[in-house]
């Protein structure tokens, strides 16, 4: 079997760096550039199935540090691994666990083992290195799986740091690969650490795809570095990747910074702000943000955005919307979710339009230039 | 026009007291015994109207109190009235506020011209009365309004009080015929009242059909004496209300009171069990309740009810559900409330045939004895 099954990648249309393509996985295809709404814990909040999918999303995600702390991955293996337990018979990507265990538990102690910690929902001891973690991806199941690395923050960080967290990121992905058990059903992806310094970056791209993986993440941005450093780092790293392999960049983002990377050869995204925003009152349009529970919407009829087919703005007004978040009625959490992923969705379907139409710089900047860059800043 | 338009009713068959027919609004048909569920604040709780439409709800029920609160007929009535508003293309029916406003408000007042109290919201004197209601009603848009009464308790009461409610009740009512200004588009209905005494209600029903409404609720059960006192005066009043009109119990409730009312004739129920109880963990099924959270449930893969067809038993195993509803998912609430109100659905859409195919005793007997009546005393 050669190493990038069971994965594989195929470039359809290429528009300078950006490029649009089809990743086949175990559970059927995805186009590239993909955004997969986030499922943490085995559910994109207040979505069923059958919304995730009219909102066009192709491939989803899930937290392993979440699932095993919750409901644990026996659980979901007893009950049909990730795609039976959550009802999504679509490709899956799972992450490894590193950037929770960094960013979420406590007294966290590193060793080259691992990272042990103290799990954020009960405090119990629990210890996760390279091993673990592909055990625990393994009995999810998803379509691909993700090399545990360590995640270091990009600002108020040393040089020495972010080189010892790529270093160990490299022998850590090596076990990895060793400690992978299902390599016939699930691909694993190797991260890429090295902060936003070009040469730590280099060195890591270079060692990680040593291992020749299916795919490459650029891990370790969207951390409050900002756009144009987030987006340098991409312009630098990205065209290192091989260019036979989905490349993803994880945790990322607005759109701006989306459309920037994908300017950049990038194919896949992922990030909680088309959920979370939705359930803080924050819907976007193609125009700019849309505040729901501002007062100028009590009576008005229009949809949140008029350029979007979603089920919500087919059905609801910006008025009704608005009643529904102010009494925290459970549909607006729904409705405003469903917009804002099948907005996201929007966003990288007509990025592959116009990579395919060979204008995919125009219709980036004109996109970004109409939405106003201040609107996608909440995070 | 005749008295009874914009609402008729056919009956099509009849099996002892037990019947099932048809209702024709301006929004649509639906069928009888019929149950309503609840959206109180313009949206049965977690669903969209799609899936409320999916558990196979005709007609749903609007709260005219808390409509009135927030946010305010108006706005409902300039986005499209409550069926434009929620997007809810068929019947509905909305509630004269008079229960609520017995049950939620603070520093009643209640005076011949209707009661003054303060908003269980934010504090606000807020005065209704049978001609407020109306014009609320009217600005709502239902297809069916009520009319105006005093809802007394049940227990703790004297005949006095219960005299004197109903008393007041039919003053009202003939207050809410006069100030009614769209009977063209939208049926009053009659309430009865008098509680659990026989004389009182014979003498309320008397006095409320002599106004020769397109239909009658009975009003003031529900609140607390018990499913024999219930279905015994269900069982004295529903024969003397006029066979050709619909006759709705308001309130009930627990499939049992469902049941055993509809074997006396009555067409049609609303309740906020199957809503509130799946948010509260608890889930029906033919065989029993299910409190979903039990640890029995964890790697259960069986759906709630195998003898369901709605989308959450089609797709979720229990320990999917356990899991979501142990977290505090978003999901666990609509997917509890698809599967509750699709088994209230159940419950009378068999009632219906069990009627047409002469067998009800047998069919309600049945039910109740399979589903057990313990599992359904949780309000």
């Amino acid at each position: 079997m050669p190493p990038t099954a069971p994965i594989s990648f195929r470039i359809t249309a290429q528009d300078g760096p950006a490029r649009t393509g089809i990743v086949t996985t175990p559970h059927g295809e995805f186009e590239t550039p993909a955004f997969m709404p986030v499922g943490t814990k085995a559910s994109v909040k207040a979505l069923t199935p059958r919304q995730i999918g009219e909102t066009r999303s192709q491939i989803i995600l899930g937290n392993t540090y979440h699932l095993h702390i919750r409901p644990g991955e026996e659980v979901v293996a007893a009950l049909g691994g990730l795609h039976g337990f959550m009802a999504w018979p679509g490709p899956i990507l799972t992450d490894s666990g590193g950037y929770q265990v960094f960013s979420l538990s406590h007294r966290r102690r590193l060793t080259e083992e691992g990272v042990e910690f103290r799990s954020h929902i009960d405090g119990k001891k629990v210890f996760i290195g390279p091993e673990e973690s592909m055990a625990i991806q393994n009995a999810l199941g998803a379509d691909i799986i993700m090399a545990f690395d360590e995640c270091p923050p990009t600002v108020d960080v040393t040089r020495e740091m972010l080189r010892d967290a790529a270093d160990r990121t490299t022998r850590w992905a090596r076990r990895c690969v060793d400690g992978h058990r299902r390599p016939e059903d699930q691909g694993l992806f190797g991260i890429v650490q090295g902060g936003t310094d070009p040469e730590l970056r280099a060195r890591s791209v270079a060692e990680i795809t040593e291992l020749d993986l299916p795919g490459y993440a650029i891990g370790g941005l969207a951390l409050g570095e900002g756009h144009d450093s987030l987006v340098g780092t991409v312009a630098e790293t990205a065209p290192l990747l091989p260019e036979d392999r989905p490349r993803y960049l994880m945790g990322v983002g607005p759109p701006k910074d989306v459309l920037g990377a994908i300017g950049h050869g990038v194919d896949m995204f992922d990030c909680v702000m088309p959920t979370r925003n939705a359930r803080n009152y924050f819907l976007f349009t193609r125009v700019g943000p849309v505040r729901i529970r501002n007062s100028c919407h009590r009576q008005d009829p229009a949809p949140v955005d008029p350029e979007c087919r979603c089920y919500t703005c087919r059905t609801f007004s910006r008025g009704y919307l608005r009643h529904l978040y102010l009494l925290g009625e459970p549909l607006a959490s729904t409705a405003g979710t469903i917009h804002n992923v099948a907005f996201y969705q929007d966003v990288v379907i007509e990025a592959r339009e116009a990579i395919k139409a060979g204008r995919y710089k125009d219709f980036a900047r004109n996109f970004v230039e109409r939405s106003g860059e201040a609107g996608f800043a909440l995070r």
